[in-house]
């Protein structure tokens, strides 16, 4: 299933799409988050995703046309969003950072997150070296800890898309911690959708893709991520509670902006597509006015 | 006022203090965090505060002995927490680290959090090298963006005591990210209140200490700040929304115990005392059976 959040009549709504039609959730009397995102769902488990297709069947389900209605990002406040940095061995290269021989883990701060159709804004006088970076993103369906790698899986309750905006002269300043450049307002748009784990037979098989301007930036698959979902789930599980909505951005692969000769950044006007196999595609305008 | 959360009859509650009393501030009509925590309150701001006042003076209040209730982090989910390191000049020359020029912000994941005086623990098969960090703290009390300098304490609820707990050995690992050595599970002990902003008449000059097992460690003062918390705000603030209940730990001084010879860290059995004058003092004892 493709779970979303949606506004209409000025409400948020969790919602589920079924072809071109959103069925409303909250319609559907299943519980809605604080912020009337689909986190009461997520927290429900197998068990509310159960009633979520009992609201797709029911014939008194009330709907809206996708395109008579505006997605939100699926969570809007999700206790933390854990990133996996330098997954990718020609990220890695192409960085010039040495490949880690354990994930390496960062935060996004929930601000960040934006919808999967709104527009990137940050103010010029704070950074001007805005870069995108597409990847695969697990959101977590269950409480764990110390959660083994055979396991890690069942811990997922689907998969979305998210463009891990970084300001690169901000990431590398200061100790070079790196949660300050990655988490300015509207620097985690991600959606469209959390495409439930049973319909994605293999996560480490999916094509990942950034289009520019029309141009494509980047192109790799999942079969490349050096540490697996797996493998991160169990890793950043190690004594650390990941708790239902958790997000995890898996890692960018090569051909990312700061690399480039010359450095390609996001300006005014530009508009950033990160696409990943199955899962779906977000569409980001830049607007700095 | 001394705002504080606590468990009576198995529920978790927000209060305020009263010398040794606790009122019960659910049972006088306040709204109440999805957490049972003071989230609410806080986000309710100065006129929440109000009635806060109200319901200390109300004929009917409802009260608790502070000995025959535990007391748990005074807020339990907060949007983020946002971290500053290097913030003491000694501490920077004691981990041999530069003296930033800007505030360096790292992350603390929210499942971090603790009670005032609940325990420590981790899988010692993850870390060894668990270490102290006594800091202020300051409780974001209004959402803002680019908040100016000179207006930033407007933005504050109050004060809290911290402490950092940090595991060295993940710290400094993997591209030297901090947030996953900073935020196992039982790493952000907090409270024992959150001291309203109108009792601190200069957050700018206070003491902070820690005491491990009866013996002082670290001993310094707020004065000593590298970035005060007027420019910590304004800093965090650029292009970041800050929200209500956000957490920012200003950083902690000399005295860490990685940076001794030999290193002291964190044992079974060990009692570690944080204190911050005028605002608290949190106990945490160490238990790793």
């Amino acid at each position: 299933m493709k779970l979303l959040t949606f506004i209409a009549h000025n409400e948020i709504r969790p919602g589920v799409l079924d072809g071109g039609t959103v069925i409303d959730l909250k319609a559907a009397g299943l519980p809605v988050g604080e912020e009337g995102d689909l986190l009461q769902i997520v927290r429900g488990g197998d068990a509310m995703l159960e009633r979520v297709r009992e609201a797709i069947d029911s014939p008194t389900r009330r709907t809206f046309d996708l395109d008579d209605v505006r997605l939100t990002a699926p969570l809007l406040a999700p206790s933390k969003i854990i990133a996996v940095g330098l997954n990718y061995i020609d990220h890695c290269k192409e960085a010039n950072l040495p490949v880690p021989t354990e994930p390496v883990l960062f935060s996004k701060f929930p601000n960040s997150i934006t919808g999967p159709f709104d527009e990137l804004s940050w103010p010029e006088s704070v950074t001007n070296e805005v870069d995108y970076e597409v990847e695969l993103a697990v959101v977590i369906g269950r409480r764990g800890r110390n959660i083994p790698e055979k396991d890690a899986l069942d811990y997922v309750c689907g998969y979305s898309v998210v463009n891990d905006v970084s300001a690169r002269d901000l990431q590398f300043a200061n100790a070079k911690q790196w949660d300050r450049g990655k988490s300015l307002d509207t620097f985690c748009p991600w959606g469209p959708y959390i495409v439930t784990r049973d319909e994605i037979d293999d996560p480490h098989k999916l094509d990942v893709r950034t289009v520019l301007n029309g141009k494509e930036m980047q192109k790799s698959n999942t079969k490349n991520l050096i540490f697996n979902i797996n493998q991160i789930i169990a890793y950043a599980s190690q004594g650390t509670t990941l708790m239902p909505g958790d997000l995890i951005p898996t890692g960018t692969p090569f051909g990312v902006g700061f690399s480039r000769t010359p450095p390609v950044f996001l300006k005014h006007g530009d508009v950033c597509e990160c696409e990943v196999e199955d899962i779906g595609r977000i569409v980001n305008k830049v607007n700095l006015k």
